[in-house]
């Protein structure tokens, strides 16, 4: 599968600072289709260096500030992306930020349970909600489902299935970012209900296991791996895809 | 199935006050083969006069206050229940006290996620830890997996289900409880892999749509006949089950 964004005018990422998220920024700009308008979001683009380089030397790539936990800078954010993308409207949002705040059972506090569900659960839902409008503008403008159209990609993660955490998948310990990632999968599921009838595709997706700052060294993918899948599995999604939970090479994962 | 409680000396029920764990206290305090002790929990037990008159008129039933989403109540109930059950330990810890912040995707908050999440997921998963003394207590003197020996009941709901959120059974929006219960059904998962080792179940459990205050008016099920299965599929609950989904019909739901 090829990195096909040509028919997706407009593509917003949340957590473009680094990692997967600014991995895909780089990908995207890369690539022979690529879409027009990249909007790059990063809660404090002033420290994300590598970001502003890759806006300051490509056309189409706008650096927005936005952080998904807080009510106003995603307002602002609507806003400023409103301006950029105009009557076309947004075709693809990529729920990326996330956190982990490592923990097992002995070590998990309330907090840490709050904190991740607050970033990884409710900011993907709110600022769904806050783009609808956008996103909303670009499907009225397309027939069937894809990113051609308009399309939600919630950034989720094997760790969130719960049907996989047993046995030796379940050697990986880390209940706050898992119990928030199964609950992304039943909000992403929760949208592509009541979003089909606008014809915007929802999706979750497991990008792999990555050496980013979260994924760690000892990860087997490296970003451009995982990204040169990721990318044409977006590309490539359908009605057929609508309210699943794939991973980076385009295979559904049980719940 | 009969409600067999005779193997499990000491059962605790949180949010006893009404609804379905108020039912559960009514009927293993009539069961032929109750539990020696019972020890049912509310948050405010002096705006519990139903539960105050049925601790004063049985034996062996011990009203204790907890509210399950305070540390200091989780506490000060672990003392006073080790003062109750002594050196047999908790045999079985019911997981019941919940809300529903009623929402769809247009009227959600993130303060009715976040709230919701913390009654709903973050507690039950703190209530466990404060117990796991008291349950390990009860496992160490017993052998298989069952309520005879030490187990860990987490009231979910079909609701919780990601897979069965589609189609038809998709019609009920209440995202807030809906996300709150898959990831319950996490915390259930990654509490039966840690807790294997010593010997306590852990299942997350769907009680039927049943008419209490949370259920509605609408709901097919009355809380006699929903406890009259849950019971008897509690007390009949073996390793099979651990780290699974059951209904109170004893059917397993997916995740
Ligand atoms: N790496 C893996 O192995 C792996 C596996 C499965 C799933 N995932 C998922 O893939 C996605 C990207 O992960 P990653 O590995 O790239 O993680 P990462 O290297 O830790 O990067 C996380 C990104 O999220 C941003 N972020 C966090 N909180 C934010 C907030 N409140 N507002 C705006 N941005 C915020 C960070 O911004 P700052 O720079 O400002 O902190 C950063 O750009 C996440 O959803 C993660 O759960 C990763
Ligand atoms: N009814 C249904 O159709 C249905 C279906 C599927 C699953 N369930 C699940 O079954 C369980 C019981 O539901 P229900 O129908 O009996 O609900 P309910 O009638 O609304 O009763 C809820 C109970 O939880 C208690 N509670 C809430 N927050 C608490 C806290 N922070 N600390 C201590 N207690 C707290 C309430 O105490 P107060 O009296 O102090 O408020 C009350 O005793 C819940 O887990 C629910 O999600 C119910």
């Amino acid at each position: 599968m090829s990195i096909n964004f040509s028919k997706c005018h407009t593509v917003l990422i949340t957590g473009a600072s680094r990692g997967l998220g600014l991995q895909m920024v780089k990908q995207l700009i890369g690539s022979a289709e690529r879409p027009k308008k990249i909007i790059a979001t990063a809660r404090n683009p002033d420290a994300a260096e590598e970001l502003q380089a890759l806006a300051a030397s490509n056309p189409g790539v706008d650096v927005v500030t936005l952080d998904v936990t807080s009510d106003v800078s995603v307002d602002d954010a609507v806003q400023q992306v409103e301006s950029i993308v105009g009557a076309e409207g947004l075709n693809c949002l990529i729920n990326n930020a996330a956190i982990n705040i490592s923990c097992n059972l002995d070590t998990v506090t309330r907090d840490a349970m709050l904190k991740t569900y607050e970033s990884n659960t409710v900011a993907p839902l709110f600022v769904t909600k806050a783009f609808l409008p956008l996103l909303r503008k670009a499907a009225v403008q397309g027939s069937g489902m894809g990113i051609h159209r308009s399309a939600v990609i919630n950034v989720s993660s094997l760790l969130g299935s719960v049907q996989l955490n047993w046995g030796e998948m379940a050697s990986f310990k880390s209940i706050a970012y898992r119990a928030s990632k199964s609950a992304l999968n039943m909000v992403t599921r929760c949208l592509a209900v009541d979003l089909e009838a606008d014809g915007i595709l929802c999706v979750a997706l497991h990008p792999g296991w990555v050496r980013t700052d979260m994924g760690g060294t000892m990860a087997p993918l490296s970003v451009e791996e995982s990204i040169s899948s990721v990318l044409p599995v977006i590309s490539g999604l359908t009605e057929e895809n609508h309210g699943g939970f794939v991973d980076y090479s385009g295979e559904n994962i049980p719940w």
